[in-house]
Order: structure tokens, then C-alpha cells, then sequence
């Protein structure tokens, strides 16, 4: 069983470090730059960009998702969130980079405090949004220099092997998948510009432009998304700007009936060509370029910023999409079993490891004959490397299951009728009492969000509490979000919605959330139990509100081993005992026999 | 017993717009403005305002708290929030004025609907902030108009018997009330002003005024705060902006050794005077107004529009003022208490009503010898008045307490040791099962706080929904925050923190909030359980998170009689009994011989 989808070599050295950033140096001195910054972005600021924008990657050796490197001429910092200091003090070359907490330094701080006066800090317009290259220009100017954004970027003049931008075939995703065809989207995405009082939109989020006009690509990595812009002015035709080496005349075809179809350098002409009697254009806040607002500024028309109004819209799923994700999840389910029955004969029998453990998952999603790709690549830490949240398993780091350890496996799947996310974490031999009482308390929070119901209007943030209490209850915590949005066969992270102390976004019937609580003992063990859930209408006999609840999507077992029932109230042990009740009816028919008899076992009552 | 602090006239009536919108337009007109913006707001942007302030009442006859008039040449709205559409609409003249609601439709948005092309709008920058000046400026500039800010309010010019601006005496609040000398905080402002790399700070907020310079004053009914302004550059002396006339020579003798005292008038002056060498001033982005932001800039200072760092730094109250609130909390319990006694024969042997009720309360709490001040006009709702969260009882709405009804009354104290706020519900005669079923839903919600723990660092957003979860069970809400902010001997509502969907600001220690989840039927009751808790640290064995929890101040019983203990859980019932327990015990040496009988009863252990 070998992994497609994934690979488990170590990416990037502290070596690229030493040698590349006197490279981008003597770029910058050429250019009469005193310093440049490198954000980990590329044109759209998506959380996951293709090789050729990896520009930070390939500067630090920082494997992260977010960082951003700032290179003076005698000093260079590398700031990084919470989740990656430890990560990146391995990875980069300290001796020419300070790594820094962003909790205590923003990169505006330490550029503040390191940029000196009278110098010139560069930057690429199209790698920062509008709002960040506002507040680098503020610190630069308050220490008396200034922010230059450059036309071509330094670092990729002295990158001599980077790759290709990608040319992913562009898909059609048809209405029996989307549910929903492109006109009547184009219908209520006017409606909302019209009431924004805005005269057109430009998309710069990939995402929103694969959902508006139903298509899929294949430039990046788990994300079936094609890189490009699509312009929505409030008449008239839009005009969708992607490559065209990446669309075949067949597909030409089918979305030439909705736009026109030009290509992405054509942007500043066909926003021009757009401008007459245009006078405001909404730019996406979170993921417009800078240098997108200078275009729109140099032809006269006034860049709005705000949301684009398709995040939200692509957030609340339709029936079509609501009925393949459900049967997504009983496909990947039957798949995850199937791989949960693996690893417990293994663990008796073999010796399987976080690798093959990873390649065995995989294995059993390929044979589904329906897996695109991988949702991200999979989580699989055991022991003391399942306490490391964003872990991602190299030959380097890889270790043996072993008895008396706890082995946590997060990962996803890409179906063309909907994305997975699941993390289940199972008890290698006998756990500890400790295993058991933390592993029961993130159940009991899991199980209160998945049995919240609140009336419509209620935000993230004030659920998120119901999945920490149990935890709090004991003095305990998670560092992460108890819930995030998911694409319907796009990114397995979606916004607007999440529940978290950030979750402001007001949830909606239809939207689709991770349950994730979790808790991780630093160099000891880490626990999430992670099952995705659909927002429905709830009717509540005598209630007075529109209500909503969440109705459990993934189906997979939860290890009875690490329950401790003591600790779970009537309720909670009669949600348990109804889930698991119908993980076995729903994956019967969809799994081995031997499977279904492992399965009856996983899942029978508690009492 | 008589009411000192608060009255029950009716204190404007809709014939007052259809006079005077008439006379601001003949004003309008003589300036040639097309338009004008009244917000319910004075230069501080305080949620209370003098009636020398209270133009949008004198206009409209509107007395809600909140609210913005926009008075055009043939048209005129009145945009409130969802609280106040019903009472806007019987208290403005609707033939004049459009009752619009701000969820619909915000004061923007009606503009841009109804301004026209080529228009001048006036506003008086005094009244706006920054923020707020901008928003109205792109709404009427969208439309091709333009924004005109008036160097004197032409409403002030018409208002023919406005009253002279407030000037009540200011008082020292001394250490051993305050905690912390003025010294001690300016060194704490000091430290934030510099991590926020500016070089001073403009005090606009008169509650910061009052916490920094530990003074008190007596422009404002209810709150304790002299209206000014304050000036703390980065080095140098403080310059406090006071009003000659309000500082008596003993009290200027004391803050003339912290700061400078001039009149407000000065104030360009003395920003001008400060001006040299520094560039940065902090102008709290809440409450600046946007004049202030325009003198900054003429004499060549960047306003650095943000949170003023004293509003956290008063939110945390020191051991001192917690001392204080201890104290203020058992001598208005008893008040409460004695009043809820009262209460109680009177609605046997005599016939309360809502107003008698007030006074009565009033009367308790005058006996304390201690009571400065009412923390605002007491909501007394029987029946159905106690549906309307923001009641205020009139001779005209005051009806009798009745058997089969509920009673909510809602009220607080100024003490110069502390500021009290406290609601309680009781039953008229015998209640339905329903009033309990509802009741002890909202006492299960209190409670869930009273009894939180939680890690440093979560926000009250993440607690909010533990309130409402029993009523969210039953498909039943309520439409208010959970909980807000408190001052010492300052305002009853206090910021940055709040427990509420909007409560975004994380929870720390010393802080003081009301824990106040309710329920209403609108026209038939209301019911609301309020106490005032502190945020303490909590130890929890075998932790690993530093934790919060909440101490209960308020001290007086809560009705048995709308308790259904088989709604309680063990835990609930054991947090109910041990509260009573303690006001039984705290209250006992400070009430009547009668009413420690009473209290007796009312505390009894539930089962």
C-alpha cells in the first residue's frame, strides 16, 4: 500500500536559508532596496498555494502555513504564529534568521523596531491585501522610511528553478453536484451587490470563483481549485479570466454561455472595459490584492472593500450539496472503518507505523474508486508526536505504534460530491485512567456541540464554550478552534463560519462545521475526535424561535476502550449509544463482512 | 417614601418634534444646508448625556438611549434599534418623522435613499466620532452630495429654553476608595502608551477622566462623572480640562500636584502647547469626536484613532475597589432585602404599585445613609410592563401589583465605595407552572455562570451561550447580552468587557460584570435573575491552565416560589442553597429583627 496523495519527505532544509537569502540580498542591493518582505501568499492569499508562489519555502525552509520572512540588509526575522515557533526554530537557518512570535512581535513591530530611518523597504502589491499593506506602510512611514511595492519580485529573479505556474485542467462541476446552475447564483449575487449598493465585484478568491460558475480545478495541492479572477459588474456579461491552457473548448463551451472567458493578464483591460458608468467595486477584504485596488484605482473606479458576498453564499449548502455530502461521508466512513479494523488487528499482529498507517488510509479511500485526492495531508502522530496539532509525519520523525500509547489520525478526503474531515483517536493496548478521563471529557464536549440546539442568529463564539467546559471542569484546555467550515468538494477550511473565540460569523441552516475538541499532553499523548455536522432547522414542541441544531454527517466508530462511561451523564451515554447505532446500520452494507462483525463490536452499547 | 433620584413624568411628548422640526428647518434653511444629523449623543459620546445635550428628545420627544434623527427639507426619519421602534413610535410625531429600524435600515442607508444629488448635509462634528463622521460622509457622497460640519449646532441656535451646560462640584476620590494614586496609573498609562509607540493620549472618555485623576463629579444624573477633558503626553505634566467653575480651591490643590487644570476651552491650546517634539496621539476611537480629530490635525498632530488604554486598565478593579464592592453589595443587599420584605406585606395587606414600589426601594436605600445616587431609573415592570426590557414606569403606564402576576424590578446604587446593579422577579400571589418552568430556566442559565471556570484569555462571547442554554432547550431566548461591565462609584455599564454575542474582549481577573439572563412574554411577563460577579483566579487540583471563576456580590434572596427544583440538577440545587445560605449570613447584622425572620424563610435550603 503506497500513498498517492502524499509524500513523507522533509520538504525544505535550514540550508536553503544560508544560501538563498544572500542571493535575495544582493537582488535587493541591485534594486537600491534596503529590505524586502516575503509573506507565505501568493496571489489570493489562499491558505494553500502552488510550488511556484512558495517563495517562502524556498527563501527559509519554513514549511508552515502562514509566516511571514522580513530581509533587511544585516538582520532578517522570520515572525510565525503560536502553532509554529517550535517548528520553525528546526527549520530555518537561525544564525541568519530571529524567529518570532507574532503573540509578542507583528512583523509591523519588528520592523518598526529593526527598519532604521530614511530606508526602503520593498514589497509585492500582489502578495499582501489592501488592509495588510496599510498597516506595513504605517510602521514603516512612523519610523521615518518608506514602503516601495515592486513591479517584478526580487525573489524571483534569483529563483533559478521555479516551477511552472500550474496549468490544472479546468472541470465543469455539473448541476447534479452543484445543485445550483450559475445563473440563479449570478441572480442572487446581484441581489446582494445591489443591496451593498455596490456596481460589480471582482473575485479573487478561487474558491468563490469554482462555486460561482460550477467548476473545478487542479492547480493546487487537496483543493480542486483553479487559479484565476472572475469580474461580476451588476449588468451585463461577467468575465471569468483563468488560463487557457487549463480549458479545453468543450468546457470553453459550457461556461462561455454564462461569461466571457479571457485571460488573467487581460485583468486590467477587462476592468477597464467594465468602468464605463461603474463607479464602486467591491474588493474582497480577505483575499484582494493590493495591487488589485491599484489597478481598479488607476482606471478611476473606487475599490469597496468588504466581503465578497459568494463567501457567505457558497457557505450555506443546498440540497443537492447537503445529499452528496451525506453520501460522501458514508463512502469515506465505510473507508475510515474499514482502516480502523486494519489498525487493530495491526497493532496485535504487525507493526505499523504513522507512515504506514497514512499509506494503509489512503489505501482504503483509493479503493472506493471515487477519492479525487486527499483533503490535506493526513495528521498521523502517535504517542508523544500526536500532542504536535499541525504534526505532519516525515521518514525522519516516523515511530512504531506502540502498547500503552494513544495514536491520533486526522485526515480528509476529496470526493466530487462532497470533502471529509475526520479525526479518530484509538488506544494502542491498554490506556491509562488519565487517557480515559481526558479522552471522555473531549467526548462530552464533542457530544454537547453536536447536541446544541440555538436560535437562528447565534454566532460560533457562544457554542464554543459547551465543547471546552467539560475540559475547563478540570482545570484543562485546547489551543485550536472547536469547529471550522467546509467546501463541498473545495477547501476543507471555509469561512465565514467557526466556532471559536473568533467565531463572530452568525451560523446558518445549511452551512457544514468540523466538531473537533481535543487535548494534547505535551510529550506525552495528543486526543481529538473530530466528526463534521450540517447546521438544520430544529422544531422544538412549545418553542418559541427558529431553532437550529446539527445533524452528525461522519460516520466512523469512536474507541469504547478510552470512554469511561462513569463520567457521562443519561444524555450524553444515549447520543454515543444512537451514533453508534447508526454508524453500524448506515456502513453494513458498505464494508467487508469481516469488517461488519470488527464494526458491531466497535459500536455496541455502552451499558 | 418619595423618590429623590428618579421621576415618573413623562418627560417629552410628540407635539414637541411637530413645533420645533420646523423651527431647526427655517435654521437649516437661513444656512443653507438641505439636511442636518441628530444623534442622541453629547461630545464624550456618553451613553447618559446632560439635558443641556439631549437635543434628539428636545427635537423629537424620542427618550430612548440611543437613536439618530435625520431631519432633510421635505423628509425626516428617526432610526432606532430593535428596543426602542415600539416606544419611538408613540413618542415622536410619525406624521413628521419616519420611525425607521436600524436592522432594516441604518441612518446611512436612509440618507443615501433619500438625500438626493447635489445636496449639502450638516452635522456637527462635536457629536460624531471619527468613525462615525466617515460612514456618514461615504453614504452622502455615494449619492453625489456632500457632508458639511457646522462650526455651531444650528439646533442649539432654535432651542430657545435649553438649559445651561451641567457644572456640578468635583470631588476627590480618595486612596482609600480608589486604591491607586494617580501617580501609579499615569506610570501604567505611560508604559501602554509607549508599546503603542505613541506619544500621548487625548482622554475624552469622562469615566477615564474620572479613574485616572481619582476624582468624581456631578455633571450627569446617575453617574458620577465630571464632564472634561484630559491631556497625558508620553513625558511632562498631565494637563486636566475642567471647567474653573466645578473645582473648588481645596480639590484643584490636590490635582494641581498631578496635573495642569485649565478650562476645556483651552483645549487647542494646550494640545498646541504639547505639540512640540511629539507625533502620535491616541484619540480613543469609542468616544473621540471626530472635532477633536480635526484639532489634532490643524496644529499638525496624527491622531491615532484606537481604544484608550484606560478603559481596561479601569475595567480591572484593584483590592481596594474590591473591598469597596464587597461592602457596597451587603449593605444594598439588605437594602434589597428589606425592600423585597416589604414587599412582600404590602402585596397581602396593602396595594403596591410599580411607582410606590420604586419609591420604596429608593427609601431602603436612602436609610443605608450611604446612597448617592440611584445607578439609574429603576425598571419596575408588573404584568406585562415587566415584558419591556427598558421600562420605564410614568404616571400614565403605573398599574398595580396583581396575584397571578409576576413583578420584575430592576435597580442600583452609587456608593462611594461601589456601584450596584441587581434584578430580581417575584411572584404576585400563586405563579403558573409555566412562570416556574420559565423562571427556573433563567435561575439554570444564572447559575451556569455563576458556576463557570475558565481558562485566562477566553472572551465572554465563549461563556454567553451557557446562560441560555436551558432556554435554548426549549426552543425559547432572550434578546440582551448576558452581562456587561461595571465601574467602581462610576457607570453601571462599563466596557470593554461584556458576556454577550458581541464580548470579544477576553475575561481577566478583578474584572466586575452583571450576570443577568432573562426570559419575556411579551404582553403577558417578564422575568430576570441579576447579580453582579467578580472575575478572581481559580485553582483547580491537578490543572494546568491558569483559570478564572466568579464570586457572587450581590446579596439578596431569590424566589422560591418560581423555583421548580426538578428542574435543578444536584449541582444547581447545591449552588442555590449554599447563595442562600450566605445572604442569610452576610445580611443577618445588617437588617430588622422582622426582616431576619423573613430572610430566614426566603433562604431555606431548597429540599
Amino acid at each position: 500500500m503506497t500513498a498517492r496523495f502524499q509524500t513523507f519527505d522533509d520538504l525544505a532544509s535550514p540550508s536553503q536559508g544560508t544560501e538563498r537569502i544572500p542571493l535575495l540580498r544582493a537582488e535587493l542591493l541591485r534594486r537600491g532596496l534596503d529590505g524586502f518582505v516575503v509573506p507565505r501568499a501568493d496571489e489570493h492569499q489562499s491558505e494553500y498555494v502552488p510550488p511556484s508562489a512558495d517563495r517562502l519555502v524556498w527563501l527559509t525552509g519554513f514549511t508552515g502555513s502562514a509566516g511571514t520572512a522580513v530581509i533587511l540588509r544585516d538582520d532578517a526575522a522570520l515572525v510565525v504564529d503560536g502553532r509554529y515557533t517550535l517548528q520553525a526554530a528546526h527549520q530555518v537557518d537561525t544564525s541568519l534568521l530571529t524567529v518570532v512570535p507574532m503573540a509578542e512581535t507583528t512583523a509591523e513591530a519588528w520592523i518598526e523596531a529593526h527598519l532604521g530611518q530614511g530606508r526602503v523597504l520593498g514589497y509585492d502589491p500582489w502578495l499582501h491585501t489592501a488592509k495588510g499593506a496599510e498597516a506595513l506602510r504605517k510602521a514603516v512611514e512612523r519610523v521615518g522610511s518608506s514602503l516601495y511595492p515592486v513591479e517584478t519580485n526580487p525573489l524571483d529573479a534569483v529563483w533559478s528553478d521555479r516551477p511552472a505556474p500550474p496549468r490544472g485542467a479546468v472541470a465543469l462541476h455539473p448541476e447534479d453536484l452543484a445543485g445550483e446552475p450559475t445563473g440563479k447564483k449570478l441572480e442572487r449575487l446581484r441581489a446582494k451587490l445591489a443591496h451593498d449598493r455596490v456596481d460589480g465585484l471582482v473575485i479573487s478568491d478561487p474558491h468563490n470563483l469554482a462555486w460561482l460558475f460550477n467548476l473545478r480545478g487542479a492547480d493546487i495541492a487537496h483543493t480542486p481549485v483553479a487559479l484565476g479572477y472572475g469580474i461580476v459588474p451588476s449588468e451585463g456579461r461577467p468575465v471569468l479570466l483563468l488560463d487557457p491552457d487549463k480549458v479545453t473548448n468543450d468546457v470553453a463551451d459550457v461556461l462561455g454561455r454564462v461569461a466571457d472567458i479571457t485571460s488573467p493578464d487581460r485583468l486590467p483591460a477587462e476592468l477597464k472595459r467594465l468602468a464605463v458608468g461603474q463607479g464602486r467595486i467591491r474588493l474582497d477584504s480577505a483575499t484582494g490584492a493590493e495591487a488589485l485596488k491599484g489597478q481598479l484605482r488607476e482606471i478611476g473606479l473606487d475599490a469597496d472593500l468588504g466581503p465578497d458576498p459568494l463567501t457567505a453564499m457558497k457557505a450555506v449548502k443546498n440540497a443537492t450539496e447537503i445529499a452528496g455530502a451525506r453520501e460522501a461521508h458514508r463512502r469515506d466512513g465505510a473507508a475510515v472503518t474499514r482502516f480502523l479494523h486494519w489498525l487493530d488487528r495491526e497493532t496485535i499482529a504487525g507493526e505499523p507505523t504513522e507512515i504506514s498507517a497514512v499509506e494503509a488510509l489512503e489505501h482504503f479511500r483509493q479503493e472506493t474508486g471515487a477519492l479525487r485526492d486527499v483533503s490535506f495531508p493526513t495528521i498521523s502522530g502517535s504517542g508523544p508526536n500526536g500532542a504536535i496539532v499541525h504534526y505532519r509525519v516525515t521518514r525522519q520523525t516516523d515511530r512504531a505504534l506502540q502498547a500503552g500509547e494513544l495514536f491520533l489520525v486526522d485526515s480528509g478526503a476529496q470526493y466530487v460530491d462532497g470533502t471529509t474531515d475526520i479525526t479518530r483517536t484509538v488506544a494502542v493496548g491498554e490506556p491509562t485512567d488519565e487517557m480515559r478521563d481526558r479522552f471522555t471529557r473531549v467526548l462530552k464536549g464533542h457530544i454537547a456541540i453536536a447536541r446544541a440546539v440555538f436560535p437562528k442568529g447565534t454566532s460560533g463564539a457562544q457554542i464554543d464554550g459547551f465543547a471546552r467546559r467539560p475540559l475547563w471542569e478540570a482545570g484543562l484546555d485546547f489551543d485550536h478552534g472547536t469547529g471550522h467550515g467546509i467546501g463541498s468538494y473545495l477547501s476543507v477550511h471555509e469561512g465565514p463560519q467557526r466556532i471559536s473565540k473568533l467565531g463572530t460569523a452568525t451560523l446558518e441552516a445549511g452551512m457544514i462545521l468540523s466538531n473537533e475538541p481535543g487535548y494534547y499532553k505535551t510529550g506525552a499523548y495528543g486526543i481529538r475526535i473530530e466528526n463534521l455536522i450540517l447546521l438544520e432547522p430544529r422544531e422544538i414542541p412549545g418553542g418559541e424561535r427558529p431553532m437550529l441544531g446539527f445533524e452528525t454527517l461522519t460516520l466512523a466508530p469512536i474507541d469504547r476502550k478510552l470512554i469511561e462511561p462513569r463520567l457521562l451523564d443519561a444524555e450524553e451515554r444515549a447520543w454515543l449509544d444512537d451514533y453508534h447505532a447508526r454508524v453500524a446500520h448506515e456502513l453494513a452494507g458498505l464494508v467487508d463482512a469481516g469488517t461488519v462483525d470488527w464494526l458491531a463490536n466497535a459500536t455496541r452499547p455502552l451499558s
